[in-house]
């Protein structure tokens, strides 16, 4: 790879990515452009500008943008139609915010003449990964440069050493190593290294950085009712809101009752396990809620497809395959699941938990005159199950038979 | 169908079944040996004798058994080996018992010569055809009766007046209608019917039968530790235990803390959906807790294989299909998996909620060396992670180049 | 169910068909609207309607349509972009005609006033399962009825007598029993019964009807050039024809040279095992050209998730679910797939076989600056590899490890 | 990576892999051991041995093995009993081998103190892949070297002028580039590259190795039968044969009529797409045969399992993972299935087509008395179907109503 022009960095403003953004100005003497993004981390943006001109940028060069809608419209919405768990239990939080980032990344060079994109992740995880998959999907001649991989920084007193030379500032905070690493957007927090290394070992409350401890979360649940339309959660209580809005206030009244919290070893794409704290407070309200109005709006045939198909795409979107075509593909057999997964949904929320207890629906499939134990006025004929249960078993008495003839 | 002539009856000793017996007696004249099982529910035992003897079944033909040893070995533990949940939520409890009763009607029947089976589900619900299928699978010339389907007593009015005309004892609150039914054993306890019958309206405290309400549960939280061996949970805290005395105790672990409620609207396979308030206090303990030893003793490969062949494993159990070769072929797969699945747990339990907070093996898969934030020592050359993006990138852009030919 | 006042008869003007005309008449006393439909089975259509009016139908009664380029068009080209093969061998030529024929009788009823359709499928086959979900699912308070369940015409005696008895013209040569039953249409033909049902017994060369036997099929190939577009058939040898009239030339072709005989043993869903000896010529051509145009424009990904959603496809297909919510999602995953699936195939036709030998798109995404054995500019880093097969290697490697250890 | 002191070279004896062991003494001064292995591959192993002296390889480090049985009997058998097919047409001749090759080199490593093995596939193709991850499957500490990725020898000049330089030997017609690039064994031969890169281009006849062209096989079609136990072919015509006699014999009569021939461009695991023409004669008439067996033996909810896990299968053998508890696990899945798939298939071979045309066996589920159009004898009762359609329909009918509805 020939060495680049001009450079897309996704900045945080932040201590690592300011050493970043020195070096490729130092390594390859190329021009640099800031992508800061406001996914929900909850940090404030304007720092990143100051010190990205602090840093040389020119003020053309720095992009600081707030995402957070497109974010949940068009990632974390379409994700949670399919009900996305990846290993049984993880929200995907992190991975489902990366191929925003390089979205804008490709799209940035794009404008601006830029040949390469930078980002901060290391050569250990997934998100190095999730960054350049998407990269390449959009722009198959885009570079992408990963400091992580190339560098010689590769312990903290090198960094620091790096960043004194050139006049980086450093909080008082940042000069020893953080007990442990955080990632964190709208839809949820992660928390992973250092003192969480030990799978065996409790996570130290201290860790979490949104939710409150079950054990300190309000004595009274609280009910909450969420309304879907199409599959997406459009108000909350009755009140109509954007995707971030719900997100934001879902994500409060989890973060209050202590929902969402999930310790997890899971499987990296890169080969190896690794431990980490996820808080998802109101993602994990999200997905209780979704299920419940597919109960009553989706119909046995296209439930169980869809629970079928969901491993594969969360797997595809933990993975950073979220620019692919097969993740396409299952996004178009998903989302012609949810013409009809429109209703509301009533929830408590109680210390560490979040429970259906009620669901109704224009759309719903729900037949009382079917099921009920009462008098069916001729609904359900149960002479049929004999027959339906018959024919179920012809092959199963065919197998038996076998058997039996030794 | 020729008549029976003489019929093994899955007999709880209840007023329904009570019934079923007579009316086997008086509309075919035929011999009724009763089956009585222990699965756990929780009820005595003795008392279906007497009445059975009152309603002339001769003692060698009452068969009393305590099967909860190998209902936890034989069919709850295997399918804890592959996290089943039906439609992402139901833990199937009331689904895996049926085979097991079952099996023993069929293996009574063949023990005495009785060339038919009876028993009480309706021809509504999916109880029938998990009765049935088992049975078929199992002798495939056996008869199976299913009254419900059959007789004309066809409300509760006249279920009593059969009974009152056969001195049958009605116990006085059996002679209205129970505000919902109920069904239970060691794994689970269902409720469903009536007062629950609208998804809409929430289920009243009462229906609740074996979880403390969260609400209700005690304020201190309390740790457990579950050890595993080939995927089945072997002792509590360290202590031993038989599969039934282990599934009993976590019972007890997660009634009191609340732990185990699902309201659910299911999807029935005889077409329609129902609702139902699952209570499975320990099988919820025990999917969290195999889930989290899973974690670091399966890698990748085994564990997305499991995950993407759960939802059919699962709806094979829900249809009644245990004794089908397709869902033997999965069992093979998944007991393949479980071959390393040792170790222990430790979960917290609090007011409702479930949640792994350490996990340790000798069989881990999990490798401080490789994930470190610290010096690897060379266990994880950062560079092949250049060389495994680009591969994955590279049909990503070949497609992308496509699309940017137009 | 109450007796219908209109019924709407698939009529194919033949002896069994016009019988049920006479019985719905004499059981019901009912009106009887008849549908005949040209799907390309190759007999006259206009002797049906005469036949009807003979049977006393009012010619404003009387549907006869050619639906071929409806058949071909939403019925047969959707299913050939899922390369759908029932049980890894069978077409469901058969299987894929009998919506479209349940979705003009309910339309016809809904037209004509008619509360009831009726078909002359018999009770232990698919087809009648096929008819009749595909009606409720297009008409949920349609009546179907099926003679073949309901009366007592249940040997071909009773039949002829009952035609006798009621003036129903009998052809001379269905007095007796035919060797074998055959249905047909324009994407195959189908043989059973009878002389076939002994799956040890070759099947007698007489049974083909619309292929050539490979022996006496030309002794020079032939090839010839497919063209499609987003994953259609559209022209053939470089001329553009309509749906219809592409698949009866690769008819031509095919049944030309001995192409697409299939002897098989398959699973009906009604439970037990049947023998057919099928003839797709055209059909038999179409999947390889399909499968060769797929080769250099469909990706991994994208190809490799078809061929996992296929088998279920293809057995909702066969089992009659056309019309369910979940062969539409997987329908929409599969078109989302073929949206660039556009170029030619040329294939060689030779005594029984059709091989892809060559094949070439715009759409294509095969690089030989990728794959060439020569110096390739840079395209293609080897040492790539390397690391990608070490992360790939890495779950491997630690599994090992863990074995060694015991 | 630290140099090699002993490595164990997969060595066919020919030019190629001349060049690799002496480069590897060159190189790193180490010792080297050679493995050649028959596969079946049609060339005689001795010349081998002789040039390994001659290239100063102690006689005891010269291995030499017919592998034949353990290939078919461990590997080729187990894969068709699932009836793999990668990408819906590929019988994976190449990648079966591989396995089995890294598994002796390995082990041979252990036998001999070798710390390191060495392979001759290049840095581009799948076979890098399929050799390492089977050597760190069995061996987590191995190195293993693949020169093609390292050294510099990237023409055919280099190659030719370092072996000059080193007395290699070199055959006349190996010093001009082959016209395409050829690899043999048991199962299949493949060629591929330079005249082949043009998948617009048909491959000319004298690409075919080892099938003759279809228009010069025989005029006269030729049966056979072949008996399977337990899903794996043990007899042909009657006679019993050992599983590598068994593909021999087939090999023979498929190359005789012209069977097996396959044109494909496939999706490489390493990203970009390849065309290949596959012969696998024997193999192609087995899958076959292993179908028609299945037909009888196996009941559809086997068989749709299998059908389904099969796409999976064959990506894992195609991508190397033939040594992972996935591929393991769906072969204990797989090989429960094939208990009972045990009988014979009769086939009718003709110009380069296969069909089988009768099958029968001890473990028949056929049921003629189920199926029959003659009187059955009340083995299957009609009016059962209507039960059966009517609940299958029931949720198509609650669909539809909320259609209506709106």
């Amino acid at each position: 790879m020939s060495a680049p022009k001009k450079v897309v960095l996704a900045y945080s403003g932040g201590l690592d990515t300011s050493i970043i953004l020195k070096w490729l100005q130092t390594e390859y003497g190329c021009e640099v452009v800031t992508f800061t993004a406001d996914l929900g981390q909850g940090e404030e943006l304007e720092p990143a500008r100051a010190k990205a001109e602090l840093l040389g940028i020119k003020p053309e060069n720095i992009y600081i943008e707030d995402v957070r809608e497109e974010f949940v419209r068009d990632f974390v919405n379409p994700m949670f139609r399919a009900n996305a768990l990846y290993e049984g239990q993880y929200l995907l939080g992190t991975s489902i915010a990366r191929p925003l980032i390089s979205k804008r990344l490709v799209e940035i060079a794009e404008e601006t003449g830029a040949d390469a994109i930078a980002h901060g992740a290391t050569g250990k995880g997934n998100d190095q990964v999730r960054f350049e998959l998407a990269a390449y999907a959009l722009n198959p001649d885009i570079k992408v440069i990963a400091p992580w991989r190339l560098w010689d920084l590769t312990s903290r007193t090198k960094l620091i050493e790096f960043a004194e030379q050139h006049q980086i500032p450093i909080a008082k905070n940042k000069r020893g190593e953080a007990p442990f690493s955080v990632d964190a957007n709208l839809l949820h927090t992660s928390s992973e290294g250092r003192v969480l290394e030990d799978p065996a070992e409790e996570a130290p409350d201290y860790v979490l950085q949104r939710i409150t401890r079950p054990e300190d979360a309000p004595d009274a649940p609280e009910m909450v009712e969420i309304t879907f339309e199409k599959g997406d959660a459009v108000a909350i209580d009755g009140e109509a809101m954007s995707p971030a809005t719900i997100l934001t206030k879902l994500n409060e009244l989890g973060g209050k009752h202590g929902i969402g919290i999930l310790d997890l070893v899971e499987n990296r794409f890169v080969g190896m396990k690794s431990r980490g704290i996820y808080e998802t407070p109101g993602g994990t309200i999200l997905l209780e809620a979704h299920r419940g109005i597919e109960q009553i709006t989706l119909d046995s045939g296209s439930g169980h497809l869809k629970d079928s198909l969901m491993p594969r795409y969360a797997e595809l979107i933990y993975n950073g395959f979220w620019f692919s075509p097969e993740r396409e593909m299952l996004q178009a057999a998903i989302d012609k699941s949810q013409e009809r997964v429109s209703g509301t949904v009533r929830l408590k929320l109680y210390k560490g938990s979040v429970r259906t207890v009620a669901r109704w629906s224009e759309q719903s499939l729900y037949s009382e005159a079917h099921v009920t134990f009462e008098e069916d006025a001729g609904a359900y004929d149960q002479t049929d199950a004999q027959g339906f249960i018959r024919l179920n078993a012809l092959r199963l008495k065919l197998l038996a038979t076998r058997k039996r003839r030794g």
